[in-house]
């Protein structure tokens, strides 16, 4: 089974980060960037590399990643459906927490289903949540497979995969689209920023 | 059952609280301030009012209080032994995250067994946590009785209560001890305040 659905193409925009942000107190929330696609698909890569960005402008940050989590807090998690909605519904309600102290939080997690994208958003709230769907086909993803999980999918030595015997639902709207095999780290920061400047983010050091 | 178990008392320091913090980058690890003491005892409310003394100099912090993430992070959680030890370790792998991310936080958390307590230190790190003991007769506390809880659980109506039919292991160790009969807010505040003084632990902004 190939689990890749995909039913939606959003353009980029490739306009220039922006560099005038401050550290001065604007707002007192932060915002969760929820970063979703494929293994090997680059999100943690790209959400670090924001993250540098950011916190060089002076922004509180945090990273959340999916595969770091999976050794602390969600230790006790499998990748069942059930378990993998779990994993997700946990990493939402901490990125919550770490908006209301005022962080910009990124999160990198595989998190497959709409359904738990939405719970994700629904538990964050909607307006300081945003879902960067970071697109890359499966087959390109396949070949980089730096951990060799790919491999070791297909083999059948690892179960539940996504993307081979497990779906990835790709997002419908999301507010930022990165095809990361078209795109460099950098143009994808960049399309992210420039997201965030039209969108008002409250990006903003609070303290 | 009784199920306070007492063992260790140490003097309280009444040192004024310093008021010479800044907002300037000094370390870039947070720290954890981790209140234990029995339902009633003052946790949150001694929490909140050092939450609010440290944000009115400027540091960053948030709280994670018990009853709260009850109703997020941990709802499917419920109080059992085994439920109990998982709730601690869920906050205590947030805190460290917030930790990490350069926050003061403060854990306001029954959180009745030194083993667990022991477990939370060890997620966070020895270096970045304290154990602040919010002590009071359980008489005192039956008598507050905010939620009435303590009745429900006279009654019979509330099992695994701490304190009543479930027990309560005070600190050995703690960082600090705070009698909250005894003490008013302000007076506690101050005892944690001449703590972190003299710790030097890193409550400084670091961005």
């Amino acid at each position: 089974m190939e689990g890749v659905i995909d039913d939606y193409q959003q353009p980029n925009d490739h306009s220039a980060c922006a560099s005038h942000r401050s550290a001065t107190a604007v707002h007192d929330q932060g915002t969760v960037l929820w970063f979703t696609g494929l293994s090997a698909s680059g999100k943690s890569t790209i959400a670090n590399a924001l993250d540098f960005a950011l916190r060089a402008q002076g922004l509180k940050t945090c990273m959340l990643d999916g595969d770091v989590l999976r050794n602390g807090l969600c230790r006790d998690l499998g990748f069942s459906a059930v378990d993998r909605e779990e994993n997700v519904r946990r990493v939402a309600e901490v990125a919550a927490l770490m908006a209301d102290a005022g962080l910009t939080v990124m999160v990198a997690l595989i998190s497959p289903t709409r359904t738990a994208r939405h719970h994700a958003r629904s538990i964050v709230g909607s307006e300081r949540f945003a879902e960067i769907f970071v697109d890359v086909p499966l087959a390109v993803a396949e070949q980089r497979d730096p951990k060799g999980l790919y491999r070791k999918a297909r083999s059948g030595a690892l179960h539940n995969f996504t993307g081979i015997d497990a779906p990835y639902e790709t997002p419908v709207f999301p507010e930022v689209h990165l095809r990361s095999d078209v795109l460099s780290i950098g143009e994808s920061v960049e399309d992210i920023c420039a997201w965030l400047d039209r969108s008002g983010c409250s990006l903003y050091d609070v303290f």
